[in-house]
Parts: structure tokens; sequence; C-alpha cells
């Protein structure tokens, strides 16, 4: 098996596309691992910002908590309906599209495509602050660790969408199973203590409360933070088709589980705060320990049970960036389908996963965890505003659809729909408000940005394609040979091989030596006509011209393209082709290689002109062919073909 | 102005090379700035070892630094020897290679090459260290500023030598300028004061002192971080060619400047910390302060005095790298002239710099910067080793050499070289066992490593030459026009231009669609003799047959390269030129969109196997052409360009 098969599976046929479906059980980690695991972050983002009240702020997060849990009801029941309505996927952007108009689709596709990003960095930044919160000695390594992580869940995803939703099965019901556990067992011990149970393990000391009195401005900004928790719960919605039949029913089914558990997990958590009177610490700090970390500590102590939870916060963590990776590339895909995004993001890869997207995906969120040194709490302020943007255009444009189409029970779904707009609008505002000075600016710059980009790659796609339709059948008159000039420093086996392909494709080939001073490079003239001008000669072709041109710079190109463009002029505009005799090294090392023929190339391309096409004749040294070229080829046969064209049989 | 020239500068010519050479002003900053940064590093890592003392700390420092000043005078005799002995720049691979064998000279080379990259990533991160001891605010961005600080050198770099002298000039006298005030006013209140000054600005408190004793182990530790403030004196012998006439003299002299400014700073730091009583405070924890901005503000206060200097310590810190930047490529070229590196090291770029040695350096510096986190602390135990490596290995080679060469006053050059060898040797014993642990066992395995790498690529260099050198004449039996393949999904302008030129090469041209099943392509076989076919029997011309290949992976490639199997064998070996239409953009951020023809061009020739050679046949969109195109063409000529070969003019 090939390494590369190893790592991303075998290719599937577009006909396997139905077992790749999945039901409830698989696509609630696949789908819900993001929502569920904000749960995790959230109330923390929440408590972090009330650390200036000092021991007050647990006292608080009641009251948050139940704020948030009322928007989550209004977003549930709202996507609920959208998945009535779009069994085929009515993610944000095919809703706001269909339903709002061309830009309101945009600018929903944007802001989401800049939350899936964020979330990746967000989900894996809290994914190893947990991890060091219950091992401290991995603090000073937090953005290795992201990256590393990082890395994995790109090459998981590469090997498709069923593999993935396996991969997280069993973290994300080890931390249902282990979060749900310590909430019983604390809810059980405070109830026995009448509410204020001894905490197995004290929960870490609040510091002392600033000056500042606690006022609704403070309350509003700890609820844009709590707010976090809800981004990922649109995912279902978003995928419906991945769901097997009846996909409608399986997939609200899988949107109440989703919501269930995560409010639950929420009031759990506020509750159990509340009792042992539990505050943030400031991340990054040494001694930094996240909420649910001291929490887990207090109800059970540091037993087995709480680095098995932690074991779990941590992966689930780390892992509910998949729920981007899994829509990401999807958006790109309808994007790219509708030109806003070059075709590339239509493709789909070996494994029927759209492996351009995964790839964006990947650096967009790598650079996200480099710039913010992989800390979560950097990343929050910049977090939530796609998310409830896109919330907001979706549950808008879904009213606009019920109102147009009225079908069965649509008055209800109007309603459902439009107060899951207003609670999103509303908490948008807030959010934006709230977090403006802390970061929440960059992405109120960025996403429409990134729609005046969508739509100038559109722009540009149809230039191009109005530019290249031609209806008109192909035009033979005026066709001239190319003359083949061959770039050549040495005359070797790699030469031999080039001027013997340019010999059998026209009748003007002209070596060229570009003289470079610093390296020691034999004058070609002396020996051509004895190695080149005679056998041409005597087999009966008109001999290929030598021609050494004098490089001042040490460039190889500019020589060069100064005289393909006195060639093009001297023979009245000739189509010329650069045959570029090539060795090609084969072992994946080798791309690291800085190559001049590669380069040449490119800026041939680039620079030369229309006139000029580029032929690559490939030489490969006789030891490094691999295995898989060899069963294509057998080695004998490899062997014989490689020595066509420098000395044949 | 084009904007690769603003940012790189215009190209020089090779003869323009002794305008670049430098004298002793110039030379100072871009050789010593390494040696004199070191000044703000190396004391501060043998403080923060001694941290668990507590406020004994400071104490210790005057005789660790007499034992670091002893080694430096011993280092720096001995490499006046090595200047004059070898006046075509003496480093320690040219030293070690000629005088104790090439595996010696590897060693040396590639422990050079790991303390480069290291002293950039040391150095950047010392910057910003500084910088965030001066604006606490901005110690959370300290991966961030030091991965734009290291894009600023590169970018300063690839101008050349004599520009970047002229950046560092400014930085590097005002730093010596500042911290020579700075002793100067201090050790005048330290007089005054009968040794115990009143600071201006209390230094931060000394921690509470471990239970831990003053041991020989802990001063040798130490001993061996301070050591790092020896690193990057050997950077003159090495440049000795970078010198105007005459360039032994002049050398010597920057050498002995360099090292006396280090001494003084290094005692003069030494005295005043003892002092006022200064210890070292937590790396990489929130109220890190250097040693010197502690020992700045206590002798003259946080006034402007205070600013000007910690910006002269972060500008000459975060260039210090740049050191690295004038010899690693010079290392890497002398490699590559060698064979073990491959030849793209040993060219010359438009600038007088070896361009691809730059851009290996700031890859390899970048990871260690985000590997790491920005954090100079964590680097210094692998740092030295390679340093103090390679000066024995010169060391001891100059000793070889005056016992065979014996040229005048040898005895007198010999035993200085011996002292040097003896003195660096010691140190570095001490600093690979005392820091073994702590990191120091990277370097001892990859240096190693590294000369295996080395010896291993000039293996497979010289097996290729072997097998690519072919003194016989060219060799023209058996020559066959190649079989044209043209892979097209439309037909469109790009096509038609790609069909045209294949069929001015060959009689046999075959298009090939593959239906990939995730895009709706037209079937060409319906137009395709109306198209194509009826033109070509018109113009005289055998027609392009037209294959449609079904793809069941979607793929592009596998079919592909199935079906070009299949005519290689059914032809009787015939070579084929797959001809590639390409659509050709080439705005810079068109290098960005993923594109499914360069990965179909790079997979042909590295899969493809040896008979096949790869043609592009490029076209342009008629607004993406640039000025520098236009002016070498012509805006007239290039559309008519353009259009040639689609419709002709």
């Amino acid at each position: 098996m090939k390494l590369h098969e190893l790592l991303f599976g075998k290719p599937l046929r577009a006909t396997e596309q139905e077992s790749e479906r999945v039901g409830a059980v698989t696509a609630l980690p696949v789908l819900g691992l993001d929502a569920l695991a904000s749960a995790a972050y959230g109330p923390e983002a929440a408590l972090t910002v009330l650390l200036p009240l000092g021991a007050a702020a647990s006292g608080q997060v009641g009251v948050l908590t139940l704020c948030i849990g009322a928007v989550l009801i209004a977003v549930v029941l709202s996507y609920a309906q959208t998945i009535r309505a779009y069994p085929n996927g009515g993610g944000s952007f095919t809703v706001a599209n269909e339903n709002l108009g061309r830009t309101a689709g945009l600018l929903a596709a944007a802001a989401l495509c800049t939350d899936y990003a964020l979330n990746v960095a967000v989900g894996i930044s809290a994914g190893v602050a947990a991890a060091a919160s219950a091992v401290p000695a991995l603090l000073p390594w937090t953005l290795p660790l992201c990256l590393a992580i990082l890395a994995v869940l790109v090459v998981v995803n590469l090997r498709g969408v069923r593999d993935s939703g396996l991969v997280f099965l069993g973290p994300t019901y080890l931390f249902l199973a282990a979060l749900f556990g310590a909430l019983a067992l604390g809810g059980f011990r405070t109830i026995l203590a009448h509410g204020h149970p001894a905490p197995v393990m004290a929960p870490l000391p609040a510091p002392p409360a600033a000056a500042l009195a606690l006022t609704p401005w403070l309350l509003l900004r700890a609820f844009a933070s709590g707010c976090t928790a809800l981004t990922g719960v649109e995912a279902v919605s978003n995928a419906v088709p991945i769901f097997r039949q009846p996909k409608v029913r399986k997939a609200r089914f899988t949107l109440v589980c989703i919501a269930g558990c995560l409010l639950a997990l929420l009031l759990g958590e506020a509750l159990l705060t509340r009792a042992y009177g539990i505050v943030a610490t400031e991340p990054g700090a040494t001694g930094y320990q996240s909420v649910l970390s001291q929490l887990i500590g207090a109800v059970a102590g540091r037993g087995p049970f709480y680095y098995v939870a932690m074991s779990a916060i941590f992966a689930v963590l780390a892992l509910s960036a998949n729920t981007s990776f899994a829509d990401f590339p999807r958006i790109c895909r309808l994007l790219a389908l509708d030109d806003y995004l070059p075709p590339g993001y239509a493709h789909l890869g070996r494994r029927l996963v759209y492996s351009n997207g995964i790839a964006l995906l990947a650096a967009v969120s790598g650079l996200l965890l480099v710039v913010f040194g992989g800390i979560t709490d950097r990343l929050i302020p910049l977090f939530a505003i796609g998310a409830f943007l896109a919330f907001t255009l979706s549950q808008a444009g879904m009213v606009a659809h019920w109102w147009r189409v009225r079908g069965p029970q649509w008055r209800k779904s109007l309603c459902l729909n439009a107060i899951g707009a207003v609670a999103t609008f509303v908490t948008l505002c807030i959010v934006a408000v709230s977090k403006f000075m802390e970061g929440a600016w960059i992405t109120l710059i960025f996403i429409p940005a990134l729609v005046v980009f969508f739509a100038g790659q559109r722009r540009a796609t149809e230039r191009i394609w109005r530019e290249r339709t031609d209806p008109s059948p192909l035009d033979l008159t005026n066709l001239a040979r190319p003359i083949v000039v061959v770039p050549l420093q040495v005359f070797d086996s790699i030469a031999h091989k080039g001027l013997r392909l340019a010999l059998t494709l026209s009748h003007d080939v002209r070596a060229v030596q570009v003289r470079t001073d610093d390296l020691k490079l034999d004058d070609l003239g002396k020996s051509w006509n004895a190695l080149v001008g005679e056998p041409a000669r005597n087999a009966g072709l008109p001999p290929p011209r030598l021609v050494v041109l004098p490089s001042k710079y040490r460039a190889f190109l500019g020589p060069l393209l100064t005289y393909l463009r006195t060639v093009f002029e001297s023979t009245g505009n000739s189509p010329i082709t650069v045959l570029v005799p090539e060795l090609v090294r084969r072992r994946w090392y080798h791309f690291f290689i800085p190559s001049r023929v590669t380069m040449l190339k490119v800026l041939l391309l680039l620079d030369g002109g229309p006139q000029i096409s580029v032929l690559s004749a490939p030489w490969y040294p006789a030891d490094e062919v691999d295995e898989s070229t060899l069963s294509r080829y057998g080695r004998r046969s490899w062997n014989r073909l490689r020595k066509l064209g420098r000395r044949p049989a």
C-alpha cells in the first residue's frame, strides 16, 4: 500500500457516495461536535469577561445562561423549519441567496467562511488549553501542539466524511458521558449539601475584585462572549444531504439531540459553577486552569475520572474543528459552482471530499493559530459575529421563503423563523457593539471585503469565459511550424535527449547556451560541430545552430527572453517552442530542491508572450524509479524507455 | 519602478562586486552585530540559570564574566591568526576541510549552519523580549512580531551586502553609544556612592532563594549559558573577501574592535549588575523584564534615554540575525560548489547574494520561531554547541595548518591557535554536558545527521553526473515524430490555439476529453467533426482524432495516464508529446488559485514515463497584461500576438 493511500484511503467511486451517507448516531459527532464542544469554551469566555468582579462573578452565570439558552431554543426551532424547507441542504448561503438576493447570499457565505476558519482555530486552541489545565507542563508548547492537531485533522478529513465520523464517534460520546456524569454527581452532592457542597479539590481562589461595579455593560459583554456557545448549531441544516433516508426526519432528530445536550450542559455547568463558586483564571498566564477543569476537580477530585474527562474534553474540543472541515469545503463548492471562487474548489477529490477547500481552510486557520499564538481568548472577540450574521440572514431568508411559498403549516414556520431572526439579530448587535474594540472590527471589515472579492472573482471568470468561448470551427490558415529553441549549459545525456526530440519537431532548431559568469562553463562552440552538426548532416537533417549568449547579471532568463524576442522579430512573427531538457528527480524530498529549470518554465509562461510554448523533455536518473512506475511499465521496459532518445536500443 | 525592484533593488553586474566591498566602518555593523548583540542576551542567560539563588545571583556574575572574557580573548587571538593565513575567507568549513580532512570540514559546516539558523531565531526573539520589557503590552504578540521582523530581514538581505550594511550602521553605533553611556553613568555613580549606588528606578525584587545551595554544577550551567555571548565572533574570519584592500589588516582591525567592545560591555554589565543587585525574571511570564532593561532603568530611570537605549537594543538584537544572513548563504555556496548541496545554492542571484541560501535560512529559522513560540530562553540550550564545535574544529585545523606550512612567525601563531583550540574545546564540553538534558541533545543529534545528509547529497550528485556525462556525438538513429495528445474539456479559444500548435508538430494528433462526472461537460463527440475534422481535411491535414475517456473516480490524471500507455504500446513505443492548452493568469494573487493544469503537468513529468514530453500552450486573457510585458511588445503587438493561433490576423 502506498503511503498516500495509507494516509488518505483508497479512491472512491462516485457511485459509492450513497454508502458514505450517515444516520443520526454517526451524524451527531460529525455535525454536532462543533456545537457541543462550545459548551466547553462558551461559559468560560463569559466568566473571563466577569474576572474584574472577583468572587462575585460566579453568581451572575445563571442569568446569563438562561438568556443564552433562550436564544438557543429560538435558533433551533428556526433551523428545524429550514431543514423541512430545504431537504437538499439549506445552508445560510443557499437560503439567503434564494430568498433575499445575491448580495445577502454572499454576505452569509462570507460570514460562514470566516466563522468556520475561526472555529477551527478556537476549537483547537481551546482543546490545547484544556490539556494544559490538566498537565501544566504543556503550556509552553501551546502553539506547536495546536499546529500538530491541525495537521491530524487535515489528514483525517482528506480521507472522507464517513471515516471522520467513525474517528469522532468515541470521543464525542465519552465527552457527553463524562460531562453528564460530572454534572449529575455534582448536582447530587449539591442537593445533599443544601446548595453548598464542599469541593473535593478546591477551585482556584478568585482574584480580588477590581473597583469596578457590576454594570449592565459588563453583563452585555459577558453575554456576547458566552454566545460563542451557540456557534455550530447551523451545521445540521447545512448538511442534510449527508443523511440516509428519510433524511429530513433524521436531520431534525439529530438537531434536537444536539441542542438538547448543549442546553443541558450549559444549565448544569451554570448551576455547579455557582454552587462551587468557580471563577475564571487569566488565559495564557502561568497557573491558568480552565473552568471545566476546576469544576470537575471540585466535583470528583483529581482522580482517574478527572483525567478521563479532561482527555475527552481535549479530544472533543480539538476535533470540534472537524465540523468546519465538513462544511467549509461544501460552501466553497457552492461558491465555485456559481463562479464566486475558482473552479478548483468545485472538484470532488479522490475521496469524494473537496480537497482544495480543505487545504484552504487548513492554511487560513493555521495562519490564525500562528498569529494569535494559539490562545483561545484572543480569538473569541473575532468569533461569533460571523455565526450570528449567518444565523440572522438565514432566518430572515426563511421568513421571506414562507411568505412566498406558503406550503402546509406555513404560518407556524414563518412565526418560528421570525422569532429566530429577531433573537439572532439582537444578539448580533450586542456582540458587534460590545466586542467592537477588542477585535470584532476586524471581522466587520473582513466579511464585506470577502463579499467584494467573491463578486470580483465572478466578474473576472465571466469576462474570461466570454472571451474564450468561440463557437467558430478550427481555423487553420497561416499555420507555421514553430522554431524550437533548446536552452542548454552542457552537452550531456539530458541535452542529447532534448535535441533528438527537437529535431523531430522542427527543421529550425537553435541551441542556446547562456554563459553566466559564476559557473565555469565550457564554451560549447568548440565541440558543437563534431558533437551535433556533423551527426545531423549525416542523418540528412538541418544541423541545429548554437547561440552563445553572454549574461551580465548572472541571470539566465533575461538574455534568453531578449534572444527569443529577436528570433521572433527576425523570422516574421514565427511561433517559438522552447524545449527545456530537464533532469526530473522523483523522490518527495526533491521538491525542496530549488530548481532553475522550474523557475525558467514558469517565467517563460508568465513573461514569454503568447507566441511562446514551453516543452519539457524529462530525463530520469536510473535508480530513482519507484515501484508504482515499475509496476506500470516493468523494470526492463522502464530502463528501455529511459534510454529511449538517449541511446536507442 | 516595479514592486520587486523597489523591494529588492535593481540587478547588479558581476563587475560591480568590487564596489560592493566594504571598509571597517561598514563591516563592523554587518559582521559584528551578531557578536555585539550577544552582550544583550549572554549575561541574561547566565543570570536566568542562577534564578534559584535569589538575590545572591548577582554576586556570582563577576567571576562568570571573567571566565567568559578569558575564553573570548583566546578565541579572538586565535581567529586573528586564521585571518592572516586565509585572506580569501577562512571559515571553519574551509579551515577544517583543508587541514583536518573532509569529515571534519563537513562537521564544521553542519555546526555552523545549525548555529546560524539558531542565531536568527535567538536574535529576533531576544529583540522582541527587549521590546516587551519596555512596552509590556507587546508580550502577547511575541510570535507575530518575531515573524514580521524575520520577513523584513529577508527582504533587506535579498537586496545585497552593502545595502544591509547601510541599514544596520545607525542602530549598531546607537546601541554602542547608549550602552557605553549607561555603563559610564552607572560606573560614575557607583564610584561616587562607594560601590552602593541608589537606583533611579528600583530593579525588580529578587524571588526567594530556593533551598538549593550554590553548587559548582549550577555555576557550570550558568557559564555554559553565558557563553552564548561569544557566538558570532567567527563571522569576520569567514568573510574576509568582503573587505576592501588591504583586506587582512582591515579584517583584523574589525575583529579587534568587535571583541574589544564586546569585552568592555560584558565587564561593565557585570560590575553594574552586581552593584545594583539585579537578578533575572522568569522568561515568558507576565511581568518579565530583561536584565538590561532593569539595569538601564536603575542607572538612568525611565526617561527618554531609557527608551532610546531600549530601541537601540531592540534594533540591534533583531538585526543581529543579519550576520547569519550574510554568512549562512556563503557556507551553502561553498557546500554546493563541492556538491554537498544542490547546485541552486551556488548561483549568485540578481543582487550578488545567494538568494536560495537566504530563503532556506528564512524557512528554517521561521520554523524554529514558530515551534519555540519566539521565546529566547527555550532556544539557548540548543545554541552555542554549534558555535563552539565550529570554533574548536577551526582552531584545531589552524594548528595543523601552521605545523604543515611553517610560514613566518608560525610558532607564535601555532601556540595562539592551540590555546584557542583548548579553550573552546573545554567550553564545548561544558556546554554539551551541562545543557544536555535541556535540549542540547537535539543539536548533538542534528549536526551529525546533517553531515550524513551532505555526504549522501554528494554521492547522489556524483552518481547522476557519471550517468549523464556522455562524450559521444548526437545519435540520430531511430528518430520518430511524437504523437501529440491534447487533453481538453471544452472546445474554446484555449483549445483552439492548442490544436493549431499540435497540427504543426505532428500528423498524429489526438484530442482527449476525460469525462469526470461532477462537471456537466458536453460530449465533444457530436460537434467534433464539424468543428475540427472538416476544417483539418479542408486544409489538407490529417484530422485530429477525439477520444472520450470515462472517469470513475472523478480523477483526471489516472484515465489519461492509462490512455497514454495504451497509445505507447499500440504504436510500437512511439514517443508522445502531451500538449496542455493552458489559461495563464499573470497577477501575483493568481498563484494562490489551485490549478488542475499545473497539477497535470507536474504529475505527467513525475509519473508519465520517459517517452512522454509535456508542452504548455499558453493563452492569456486580454486585460491581464502588465506594463512590463507591454513595454517589451507594445500593446498592439501584444494583442496581435495574443490572438495569434486563435484567429490569425
